[in-house]
């Protein structure tokens, strides 16, 4: 039997790359990697760049070699650069010369890159924070230079060190310049901070974190101003400006230039769909079409991870959800279909948390009311204030909870949390309801915990649900 | 229209008299309350032993005064010594000496009460912790002598301040038996060691917590002895001995006596039934008996709180969860009943949390393989260690998470959790699912959160559903 060729050694291809061996050892799998690193996570970066994780090599799920433990061919520094479905074959190029390798099986698993809508992306100390090298490089531009050593960053053999230790023994910026307050943004915010440096963020529209909805957009901009951050909403970034010596000097928008020694660009991503063929249907997102089971329209070939859309589990309808939960459970799913087992990706909610300085936020579901209409609901929105705790007890926090809910069928559709204490993390409740597509008042009714230390005894999440209840039965 | 009369000013009742004034404001509420306190966290008095709480009446959830606002008549130090359900009147007795009262609803919310099933509960120093009169006498005896002022406990007037200060001016005891593992006894064990009082924890059971599993119980069994106390399991108190000045010297067990200085007995509560007449029926619980709306077996006359029967979400049968969550919501859906809106109280899971230290520790549902298969299923378990965020991330700490499921239907039956770091609160979403009727499949393909400060790319509650699910499936 022809080999499973996965393409991309990231968390969808090793998922289903180590799953198909583990379910069917005696298939021969292959993963091309165009880069030096493979399986290392992305979410952890900025924390990397902040100094809260020691080494680069920290990142790394799965060592190559604990990959080779599984039986896996893995082939870094191979890039795949065509895919002939007629004759099932890719065509790849490495180190080893280019050549071209049949497959029974395909999984494109070509992740997501960076992208940068405006000029000035080639200037120097503009980063995107796509990749271990470039955190490698923010990091190191921000070490003081004396005493810098290129070897204390734990890059494992896989960083570029001379382009590396080149930003290390240069002075740090005084001022930084983010542009884009999604997940990266807010991240790199609070890692910049860490270093006492000056930091503007940039966001186009009128919110940070536009997809947690305004009552966490408030108390996240309000955290950064207190933790020294200016931010720039409604404000469009029209191009980096140089420096007069090929670096970064200023980022230009329509009210002025503000002068920057550095700058860090999460305005989006987009998804890798080359070197997919024609006949590898893309969606509206530009994402690769998948059915429940990761399968494209050209027979034998899948797709998974953040290249390929999912299937949004209360509109029913595709959706692009870059994630890391998705990726590796869409991958093993795959992994197990390949090995003959038919087994679905498993839908998404769009469940995501992240931290802002001391703010713990969560979104799942449909959170804008917008998303919620063009889905064909009608929404209804309540956002409560309550405690985290039993009031008397020390080391509580104002939490914020937000849920949307359809006034036709009161079904539950998704919602928002932000607040310090175990903030992000209620959202798992609102996403498993939402899941199981509950009606509010059966939200309502929830048995939830409680004890002093951790929640008050009706659950924020509880208070919110009764507010929105009252709001649909009045 | 005849008053809406309650017996008991706590969770329940209040939560009933001020449901009622809101929906029906032209309806008479009394509320009969035989002590001075009403509408106290219960949950709360560990933690003001311990000294997080400064105060006493930071426990009081509403003051007389506000629930006066509420429109509703509350009798302190009143009580109600007979009800007579044919004439529909209650006999209460109080300050004002003894009359009768006509109701046209009634309401039985009067709780539960410590009980020592050994001799010598009579002792001095031997304390049961139901009720802030004896959470102000411990207390007082923790503090030092030199300087103890009785009215910094701020006890609003409330207590007795001769008696508590009796306790403030004698020496503090140099160890302590706490008898009975559950809830209370591990919070007192905390809160005894915050004092450094030498504690002996005994527990009849072979292990501690035994609602939570035995999972659970050996994490904190292990984290109760490094916080120095002797947990002695497998061990039944059969006296408290007389030191011979009329205070408690020692406890009896059949390995020995163990000697002590003061003693916490917290083996359990039993419903207050009475004055509840005949009529009225009690379940196997002991507890009274109600239908979904709280009803109990005579006309007109409802039950609620720590004193009634619940039905529980999984095996749809009746059961006894005293808690503040239940007691809340049922008194709530009672007042909205009486107002002329019937609403069902709501089943409950035993959805329970509680902080051991630094462990937080969670349940929901049907732990317990026994009771499960009374229940009527066939259980199937599993226990899981993982971690409870990115591996990579500082803080985190290992999480154990049990999740039990039917093996016919696939059901997720219940579960519980144990761990530092947000690991009680992630039983919440266990919960949800358990109410939901979730298949362990459905559980193991929820889209939860993730951000490397709060959970690795697989919450361990999905690690443990994939695990369970491929026991069933295998």
């Amino acid at each position: 039997m022809k080999p499973f060729v996965v393409i991309g050694g990231d968390a969808a291809g090793l998922s289903a790359a180590s799953k198909l061996r583990r379910d069917d050892p005696d298939r021969d799998v292959i993963v091309f990697e165009k880069g030096r690193w493979v399986s290392y996570a992305h979410c952890g970066t900025p924390y990397f760049v902040k100094g809260d994780v020691d080494h680069l090599v920290d990142l790394q799920s799965l060592s190559p070699e604990e990959i080779d433990g599984r039986g896996v061919d893995l082939r870094r520094e191979h890039e795949v650069i065509d895919v002939t479905t007629d004759d099932k074959t890719v065509t790849v190029e490495g180190s080893d010369g280019r050549f071209v390798q049949e497959y029974g099986d395909l999984l494109v698993a070509t992740g997501a890159r960076a992208f940068v809508p405006f000029d000035g992306a080639e200037l120097d100390r503009v980063f995107t924070l796509h990749g271990l090298g470039s955190a490698a490089r923010v990091r190191a531009l921000l070490e003081e230079p004396e005493g810098f050593d290129v070897g204390s960053l734990g890059g494992g053999g896989y960083i570029d060190e001379e382009e590396v230790a080149r930003y290390g023994n240069a002075e740090p910026p005084e001022t930084v310049a983010v542009v884009g307050g999604g997940y990266v943004g807010v991240e790199m915010c609070e890692a910049f901070r860490a270093y006492d440096v000056d930091v503007d963020l940039f966001q186009r529209s009128g919110e940070v974190l536009p997809d947690f909805g305004d009552a966490v957009a408030q108390r996240v901009e309000g955290v950064m101003r207190e933790n020294g951050v200016t931010v720039h909403t409604d404000t469009e970034v029209e191009a980096l400006v140089d420096d007069g010596e090929g670096g970064v000097g200023g980022v230009e928008t329509p009210e002025g230039t503000v002068g920057t020694d550095a700058a860090l660009v999460g305005v989006g991503i987009r998804p890798n769909s080359e070197p997919v063929p024609d006949e590898v249907e893309t969606g509206e997102s530009g994402a690769i079409a998948v059915d429940r089971y990761g399968r494209t329209s050209a027979e034998d070939v899948y797709a998974a991870g953040d290249c390929a859309e999912a299937h949004h589990v209360v509109t029913g309808g595709t959706t692009w959800v870059p994630l890391g939960l998705t990726a590796n459970r869409a991958g093993r799913a795959v992994g197990a279909t390949v090995a003959g087992e038919p087994t679905p990706t498993g839908g998404v909610a769009g469940t995501a948390t992240v931290k802002a300085f001391e703010l713990e936020c969560g979104r799942t579901g449909l959170v804008d009311e917008e998303e919620a209409r063009a889905a064909g609901y009608e929404p209804v929105v309540e956002t409560v204030d309550t405690r985290s705790r039993a009031g008397y007890y020390p080391g509580g926090s104002e939490i914020t909870v937000r849920l949307v809910a359809d006034r036709g069928t009161e079904r539950l559709l998704g919602g928002a949390t932000v607040g310090e204490d175990r903030s992000a993390i209620r959202i798992d409740t609102v996403a498993t309801a939402v899941e199981a597509g509950m009606s509010v008042e059966e939200v309502e009714r929830l048995d939830l915990g409680y004890a002093p230390p951790f929640s008050p005894v009706w659950d924020p999440v509880l208070v919110a649900a009764k507010v929105l209840n009252g709001r649909l039965q009045g």
